[in-house]
Parts: structure tokens; C-alpha cells; sequence
């Protein structure tokens, strides 16, 4: 018996903006980054894209800037996800261009209501006929905070106890407020909808009050694919009982299996089955013919590299540039008596502040990071789908478009040789079909028990 | 000395959904309207409307359903405004395959905060490159205020004061946050944003508190268009304050010339210029290459007419063809205790119930409405623009795309023939520029006194 090999799933990582990730990169030349304000970038990007075999372009999203490290002018001056475009603008033009090219787009549960927001999801799955993910973010900068009304940020487990309402009422809207045959459109009859089969939803909760019913019928997926980071140990609960797609990190293959089996494990304590969710990871791949080119490619990135773009992305209250860096982070911190925002979950505290430094600006992502011909790329995907357990991975883009092109150019082919990506050209389908083979929502899944026909019964 | 006759400004008025305003429509043979879920839908609506030289898009929306007459019954049936997509969702890809054709998009100022609604907007007039015009409603359907967690509508001028504010906020970080200057895409000086150049809002109000700074850099035309309807005593003063085109209505001339009058006189009152405001009615242009084809056509469309579809937006409490017809409505009202919804600004209260019905099902729209040949509809035109003295109308559309086409084909030649269209094809141009020559609001507008440049010196 042939036993088929684990296939990749390939998201593109963008974000509507300059410098989403990789800071400095911008001013690479014949890099696009500086056209993200035009159609035409985003149109030609989901070309690329489908063209190559990508699975998902996925937008990230932020609704503040990061000022916690000197304020605005870090951001600004880098272009560190600021200024950013609504990510739903870019998506329309994108589907236009594509047939089966998947969306999943970043929102957060914290500052708008949900009922507009489960319209604004579901006008996109309607449009591409199924091809939109959510990637459900709850939020974390404090100026996101203040510019929607805030003192401060909500609390972090309140942020997850909001969350979860405001999924809940998703649910009602998505799955339960209008039945698969609800709409007509029938010409003879003289109905459009048929009103008995769809209903208000009636929603009165702590923190939300919605009548309905929702403004579209059933989409394709009714649900969008959700996707979600399983970060802090209340992320991870909202994460097992919600999440189809999950984000995890790991700096060995044993701590990504560990956070695997843990969200795994959470997702079976809520009746969910482990075949029912997928574990992604971001990944930066530098491709060259030889492995002499490909570290080339690397060293002219690393030129471009700027570390302001990077501490302020970290949301660090400390400049270790100006740190003896002999220091370790943690008595750097002790003796100015700051904290290290995100650096954290990237750094031990006993690593030294030069170590550190000098960690970053090599572009080094740790485990997932790749250097080399399109076969040692390769032979790096299938230990972290074989010997880690990742199904799929956002790939970080260090040059627009010269990344993607590489991964079409070298690495798809490599890969599709091996058998390790899905087939393609595909079928035309549902982002959900694409991952789990059915449209909707599995029945183990807490969206499904808000369907109308279960609500019916 | 020649006078250049003055010239109309065209939108094609639209909404994402089956039933817009003529009810009964969609089911009229080779009538698109069933497709409005798909996105060849609206790039070919978009490409249709940029060939024949319509100036914009403009899309209205609801954010509920129409349940006073009957419940959801009615309006579910004859897919009376719904099922509706978000209408942001549609733009984009209509932005894809045009050049020059703007998009005017109904949003509301009562349910979302607006910070998120500010980038929304910006992010739209960056991508199109000014092609942007919102139309500011505060929403009046009891189910949307209910499907946002509030018990009823919130009282008339509340939301207008709401909506003051609301306002307010978006010019400080439309005009207000970055200067013009302030975006430099330098790869030499490795500049983004200059970061002196941007700066938060700060903005405590009553409503609301937003600390900013804005997401985007200036586009285009910072602040995009701003359409607004000035139908009560405090909608015109808001109108007065803020539209640079507003729609209005009149059952005659002097009427229409009255309204456009009083707006205009409460306009200077505020500091602006006559020449700042641009008056649009909606209308109705049924054309056939003789009177009788163009009769004919209206005679076929009217066997489509549905008046549950017209009683249900009405929001009518009473169902007119259960009364007796030769009631007046005054009468009817009295005897059933019910109210009349939005149909009183049609109707006067002393018109017979039968008559009213008759009226409805004859798709009269009154003084703006005309059925014949180009030459006749144009002749009714010209009255318009010289003797109503409006600037404009929001295209009814009886059929789509037969009600497009008809204008492409029929009416725009005629009009173009007389010098009563704008040159086209047009030079790539803002929507503003489009209707007064500039791309940014005039100094005399309110949003003007919040630029960058006017808070620095």
C-alpha cells in the first residue's frame, strides 16, 4: 500500500502596508512595497499568487500604531505597519482577478459590533463563493485601545471573554438565522426568499444584543475557515474550541509538537477530533540555484535590515542598542527598569543583549527558516511536515515579489515533485474544501450546534 | 459671448441587493438583479457604466430589515432591500476594472465607531485615487438599531448631534493628522513617514474619544465626497453644514427650487459659497426610439410592479388594499390607528387610498420621470437643469442592465449632442474635481479648518 505523503498548505503572509514583518526590506531594489496604496499592486500580487499555487494570500491587521518604543516616530520612519490599508478593501479586487485564490483576512473582536461585521464576512464569501478565512484576533495595542474609546486596553481575559460572545453571535448569524433553502430567487413562484426559513436570532448577552435575522443567506461555507494564534494559555481555550486553522511557534520540532498536542488535546476536551483542526507555522524560505546564491541573496537582504523597524515592532520600552551587551535581557531590564514587550516570546532572558541584537538582524527565525537550494528548502519542509507535525505555513515575505516568484520559480516545482503540495491547478472550491474537504463547517464544530436546521429539530 | 449650458452630473443609483426601489422588477426577463451575490455582477456593471460615461456609482444601504408592514414577510418575499451586501465589499472590484467611474457609498454615522470607518474610507480613496464619495445617513429602521444592541432607534436629532461629532472626528484625521508632505517613500534618506509631520488627534468629546493619529497618509482627496439627504429640519442643517451634493425632491418646480433655495441660504449661513453645494433628485428615464416603444416598455415593466414590496419600504403600518379606496388617507389612517411610515413624504394625506395605489403601481415618480424619445427626455432634462435648477440625478434603474444600456445607447448621445454632459471620455480625475474643479474640500467647508497646515500656524 502506498501511503500518500503529507501535502504543504501555503498561505502568502502580507499585511496592507510597507513593512509588515522583515524591517528595512522596503528600500531592496525593484522591491514593491512602496506601491501597496495601489490597485494594481494587489491585483498583480493575487495573479502571482494563484499563478504559483499558493493557497491563501493572509492580511494582517492592526488598528493603532506601536508606540510603546519611542513613540511614534520608529514606526512611522520604518513604515512599520503604518500606514496600513483596511485589509476587506484589498480582497474585492483581488477575487476579481482569481478563481481559487483563498482570502483570510484579520479582524478583531474587541472595537466594532458584530453584526456588521458578520455582513462584511459573509458579502465576502458570497462574492468569491467561499474562498474567505477570518483570522480572529482579539487585539493588543494600546493605541488600538485609545483610538476606539478606551482608557487602556481591555484586559486580556476579558478581551477572550468578549471574544467569545462575539463569536457566538457570529455563529447565530452565519449558521442558524437563515436555512440552506431559504433563498429562491424564483421568477415563477414571485419569491425571492422563502420568510418562514429564516428567522431573527434574538441574541441577549453580556456583552451584546442583537436581533437579526442576517442580511445574506447561506453563503458557501456559511462560517469563513477560522483561523487563530494559540498564544497566551486563554488564547489557547478560545483557540481549541474555535480554531480550524491554528498558528503555533515552536524553537525545537519537540516544542511544536508539545503546542500540537496540547491545542489537540484542548480541541478533543471540547468534542472536537483532532483530523479537525490544521497547525501552521510562519516560515521564511531564501531560495538560490546553488546554496552559494541562495546565502548571497540572504546577505544582500540582511543589508537592508533595520533594527528600529524591529524594537518597535517588539513593543520593547528598552533601546538595547544603547545596552552594554555583554548584559543579559534580564538584567538590562532590572537596571532600567523597563519591560520587553513581544521580544519576550522570541528571546530567553538569559540571552545576552548583543546575542539578542545580533539574532535579529540576521533575518534568523530559528526553526523555520530555510537557506538553500529548492531540495535542501525541501528536505526542510518535510522534517517540520513530518518530524514536527505542521500542516501548513505563512510564508514570510522579505521582497515583494521577488519571494513569491521564487517560490513559484524553485520551490513549488520542488515541492509538487516530491508530492508535498495539494494538486494543482485545482478544482474550483471553498477554502474550507481545500483544507478539510467539506464546505461547512464540521459537525463536531460549536458553530454547527447554531444551525438552523439543529435549532429546528 | 457663448454661455456653456449647464451640464448634469450622472450617478447610476444602485444597491447591493435584488430590490432597490422599483419592486417587482427582478423577475422581468433578462434582468440581472438575481446575480447582485456575484462579482461579474458589479465589474460588469462598473465597466458598462464607465464606457457610457456615467460619473459614479452610488450605492445605498441598509443595515436592517424593513418590519413594520407585516414583519419580515414582505420584505423577504420581494427581496426588498434584502438580502444586501455591504456595499465596501463591491467597490474594490469595480475600482479594478475602471479608470475614472467614482463610487458614492451609503454608510451610517450611528452604529460603528469611527476610527475604523475613517480608514475604511481612505483606504478606498487611496486605492481608486480619489474616485470616493460617502453618503452620510444616520440610519432610521427600528430592526437596525435593534440588531446593534440599542432598544429602539435612537431619538431623531440625538443622532444627529451623534452624527456632528462622528463628523468631526473623521475631518481631524482626514485633514488634520498628516500634513501633505508627510509621506516621503525615501529609499535614500530611509525615510517612510516623516514622523514630525503626523501627529494623534487627541479628540474627547461627547460621544466619542479617539486618540489617532490616522492610519493613511493624505490621499487624494483626504476627505472623500460628502452626499447627504437633507429631508427634516435637522438633516438640513447637517446638510447645510457638511453635503457638497445633497439629494432633494420636489413634486414641482417651485418646490425643488425652494428646497435648493433654503439649503443654499442655510448653507452661507454657515460660511460657505452657493457654488459649494450640487442638488441631485433621483430619476426616472423610460426611452424608446419612438414615444410608443418608450410607452410600451413602461407598460411591460409595470405587469413586473409588486406593491408589497412598495408598502413594505414605505414602512407602512396599513395595508392599503385592505381599505376602502375612496378613503383618504388621512381617513384610512384615523379609522385604523396605524401610522403611514415613509409614504407620507410621498402622498398627501387628503389623496384618495385608491389613487395612492394607482400611483405606486404606475412607477410615477412625479416631476422626475420621463418616458419617450431621447429628444423628449432630454427636452425634460433641460427643464430640470434650467428651470429646477438642479446640478444632478441618481439614475433609477427599472432593469439591469436595460436601464444602463438604455442611457448608454439612447439618452447620453442626446444629451452630449446638446453640451448638457461633461466632456468625455474624461482626463483621470478625483470625484471632487469631477464636480467642482479641485481635489480637496474649499476652504470655506467645516472639515477645511481642520487641516494640518491651518492647526500648526
Amino acid at each position: 500500500m502506498t501511503v500518500m505523503p503529507k501535502t504543504l498548505h501555503v498561505n502568502l503572509f502580507e499585511m496592507a502596508c510597507v513593512s509588515h514583518i522583515v524591517h528595512g526590506m522596503w528600500r531592496a531594489p525593484e522591491n514593491a512595497r512602496l506601491r501597496f496604496g495601489e490597485l494594481s499592486f494587489w491585483t498583480d500580487l493575487a495573479s502571482r499568487a494563484e499563478t504559483a499555487g499558493i493557497e491563501a494570500i493572509f492580511l494582517a491587521d492592526v488598528l493603532g500604531v506601536y508606540d510603546r518604543f519611542g513613540g511614534l516616530e520608529p514606526a512611522l520612519r520604518t513604515g512599520m505597519q503604518i500606514p496600513n490599508l483596511d485589509p476587506f478593501s484589498v480582497v474585492p479586487a483581488m477575487a476579481a482577478v482569481t478563481t481559487h485564490l483563498n482570502f483570510a483576512v484579520t479582524a478583531s473582536t474587541t472595537y466594532e459590533p458584530p453584526f456588521a461585521f458578520a455582513r462584511r464576512i459573509s458579502s465576502l464569501d458570497m462574492l468569491t463563493n467561499g474562498r474567505v478565512g477570518w483570522n480572529v484576533v482579539t487585539s493588543y495595542l494600546p493605541n488600538a485601545a485609545r483610538n476606539f474609546g478606551l482608557e487602556n486596553e481591555i484586559e486580556h481575559d476579558a478581551r477572550y471573554e468578549r471574544a467569545d460572545e462575539y463569536i457566538e453571535v457570529l455563529y447565530k448569524l452565519w449558521e442558524g438565522s437563515w436555512a440552506d433553502d431559504a433563498w429562491r430567487g424564483d421568477t415563477i413562484d414571485n419569491v425571492v426568499t422563502a420568510y418562514d426559513r429564516v428567522r431573527r436570532i434574538n441574541h441577549q448577552g453580556q456583552y451584546f444584543s442583537v436581533e437579526g435575522p442576517h442580511l445574506l443567506p447561506p453563503t458557501r461555507q456559511r462560517t469563513p475557515v477560522l483561523f487563530q494564534a494559540s498564544g497566551s494559555e486563554r488564547g489557547l481555550q478560545t483557540a481549541a474550541r474555535h480554531a480550524e486553522a491554528v498558528f503555533i511557534g515552536g524553537r525545537t520540532p519537540h516544542e511544536t509538537k508539545e503546542n500540537i498536542e496540547r491545542t489537540r488535546a484542548a480541541a478533543q476536551a471540547c468534542g472536537r477530533a483532532p483530523q479537525d483542526l490544521k497547525f501552521y507555522v510562519m516560515a521564511g524560505l531564501i531560495v538560490g540555484k546553488t546554496e552559494q546564491e541562495a546565502r548571497a541573496k540572504l546577505e544582500r537582504y540582511r543589508k537592508f535590515y533595520d533594527v528600529e523597524g524591529a524594537l518597535s515592532h517588539a513593543q520593547s520600552e528598552i533601546d538595547l542598542r544603547a545596552v552594554d551587551p555583554e548584559l543579559t535581557i534580564a538584567e538590562a531590564l532590572a537596571e532600567t527598569g523597563t519591560s520587553f514587550g513581544n521580544m519576550g516570546r522570541r528571546f530567553g532572558k538569559d540571552q545576552k543583549v548583543g546575542a539578542a541584537l545580533e539574532q535579529i538582524s540576521r533575518f534568523d527565525e530559528g526553526r523555520y527558516f530555510a537557506v538553500g537550494t529548492p531540495a535542501q528548502i525541501a528536505d526542510s519542509i518535510e522534517e517540520w511536515l513530518d518530524i514536527d507535525g505542521i500542516d501548513g505555513i505563512n510564508l514570510r515575505q522579505y521582497h515583494s515579489f521577488e519571494t513569491l516568484n521564487d517560490y513559484a520559480d524553485f520551490i513549488a516545482p520542488e515541492l509538487r515533485k516530491r508530492g508535498r503540495l495539494p494538486p494543482f491547478p485545482c478544482r474550483p472550491s471553498s477554502f474550507r474544501a481545500r483544507l478539510f474537504g467539506h464546505d461547512r463547517v464540521s459537525n463536531r464544530h460549536p458553530a454547527h450546534s447554531y444551525s438552523f436546521e439543529a435549532r429546528s429539530s
